[in-house]
């Protein structure tokens, strides 16, 4: 069902790039838009306090993290995800296929849902499209994800069957879905196959989805066959509904697929190269840990206006790396998810202001940004 | 020698507690304080933006640590540790004594200084109390300590030795100060003997020292023993400088050190609780990873107003702890800090106002604060 508290306002384009506000029950969503990861109910080392300071407008949470551990009726019970993790802005969450069939050792498919063992104690536990949907509900995000079979990209006969499944599934997420409050999207699937790619945005496009996602993207695809497959989707998909570019990115990626249409992205990189030492500029990374870094008195990126750039040297920031100090992975997630969504703010003002090709070069050009 | 740019102004007395103003270069210290700790120049899982939000004014850092890694020449060459750990207020370093002493099976002590080695890289390194004061002018703290000696409380011998090489070190490390906007601060020790340590209370007094710490306490002598020690050396030191009592402490210690004024308080405890899920309160420790805090939608304490207490419930707080989550520990470590903080505050507000001894009763007594 297609709540009336969410539309989607088409702003302005250029190109096959968009600006929008879809509206939710928790605010607008200002888009292009990119959603830090907070799996289990928290961007990693980052408080409410500085995701709004980063100006953070959606968060996603994991359902399959959320439903073993600490199980959505706990969450419910706690008045739903927002307020559990004092979040009152949009969040999302995803419908658990993707890390289940990620399991791919301990996990059994059949035609009604997914059988597998939890990686935390090796208890057996069952999602289906109709589960995942009970649980997102409990959960009480704002968007939630329809229950997708995500093969691996290169497989065709797996892609014809995982995509099938999908379609089915999509079928039953929409039945099991009740929440006039939570915007249910449905998920594109199909590899790299531009057939099946085609076939299944026509399928999903034609239910009755206020949203659409593409899925099965950033999982081991070259750049090209992730910009030819976001091309064909999006070639189908309805423009007066928003699009999802589900686990992606990089800064490069977000101009892509902004460029080719993309409304929303999401991606765990940021927050987990922080934890890796590594900082993300538009120009590449910055591996913090590196000797060069020793006496550098320069930010980590000098164009950048985050608090950790406005406030720390690299040189610093090296010390609490070696030191092992936590801190470290605040202070450079914090400068990763502020650089990607300043992309996605600067990309969504360039196009508003019809000069989003200017935008896309001066992000992508390798002469911009920070030196090594 | 002592600098022009610290003064200390005694604002109010009640009984022995005393309500005070330390000026320092970077800004005025009103006590009674307590020092968050910074070991590596952080205070582990917090940003200063977060120090800042808690009203933190002080904040120590250890000579050892620094020394050994990034090393206090690096820390110069960033414009010293203000500058490089980005805390414009009031710093204090410790000496190094205390660390390089507790390594008890890889340090040879001698009439000169200390060669140890060190816990990073087992390399071969050596402070005297000449090192001990160059690395802390390098380093740059508003407050310095003397290097010292600190024996286990109980051996007699041990602390009478261990004493008359404090004495003559302290008065080498007064030799050795050569910063003006630095006020080096004389350590009393002599364990739990009233007698070493009145005669240590009285050689440190006379010397030129501008502040005074009691050394030595809270590393294994019980609660009387503790007060009957500060209130034999606070007898002898001078009232009009401050007295820091090192690696203390609790909020019962806080209020009983206050008491029997003390002005300033350091100690690792609220953090190294925050990050094994232990909250201070006024009345005692909660362990948030108890399954009894599953449910629990109350905050940590009910009468504190620190962020983690205004926004977040115990579930979520256990949820974090369970799963392994880095944001714990910082919003653990802001609720302990705030608690003792406040208690400072508290104090010295009550202090001012003539009411120190109801202010203590209501902090020390069980009925008040959270429930378990």
């Amino acid at each position: 069902m297609v709540a009336p508290s969410f539309s989607f306002d088409l702003q302005a384009r250029q190109g096959k790039a968009r600006a929008g506000c879809f509206h939710t029950p928790h605010g607008d969503l200002l888009t292009p838009v990119f959603a830090p990861v907070g799996t289990q109910a928290t961007v990693k080392s980052l408080t409410p306090q500085h995701l709004e300071e980063i100006g953070a407008s959606l968060v996603l949470s994991n359902t399959y993290h959320l439903f073993l551990r600490p199980g959505a009726d706990l969450v419910a019970e706690m008045g739903g995800l927002h307020s559990f993790m004092q979040w009152p802005h949009p969040i999302l969450t995803d419908s658990g296929g993707f890390q289940v069939f990620s399991l791919s050792e301990t996990r059994k498919i059949d035609a009604d849902g997914v059988t597998f063992k939890s990686h935390i104690d090796g208890s057996t536990q069952r999602l289906t499209p109709e589960i995942s949907i009970q649980v997102q509900e409990k959960l009480g995000a704002d968007i939630i994800m329809a229950f997708d079979e995500c093969a691996p990209p290169y497989d065709l006969a797996y892609n014809e069957r995982a995509m099938q499944r999908t379609h089915a599934w999509a079928e039953r997420c929409l039945q099991a879905h009740t929440r006039p409050d939570q915007a249910l999207f449905g998920i594109v699937q199909g590899g790299i196959f531009p057939e099946l790619r085609k076939r299944s945005a026509e399928t999903i496009a034609s239910l009755s989805f206020p949203g659409h996602a593409i899925g099965g993207l950033s999982v081991g695809e070259n750049k090209t066959e992730m910009h030819a497959t976001i091309e064909v989707v999006n070639a189908i998909l309805p423009e007066d509904k928003p699009r999802y570019l589900m686990g992606v990115g990089t800064p490069e990626d977000l101009i892509n697929g902004i460029a080719r249409g993309i409304d929303i992205f999401d991606c765990v990189l940021p927050t987990r190269l922080a934890r890796h030492h590594a900082a993300m500029t538009r120009t590449g990374r910055l591996n913090l840990m590196n000797t060069a870094n020793t006496h550098d008195q320069r930010p980590i990126d000098e164009t950048c206006s985050c608090y950790t750039c406005r406030t720390f040297t690299r040189a610093y920031l090296r010390h609490l790396i070696v030191a092992k100090e936590m801190l470290s992975a605040t202070l450079v997630s914090i400068h990763n998810l502020f650089t990607l969504l300043e992309i996605a703010r600067g990309a969504r003002q360039a196009i508003l202001a019809g000069r989003f090709e200017d935008f896309a070069q001066s992000c992508l050009s390798p002469t911009k940004g920070v030196s090594p």
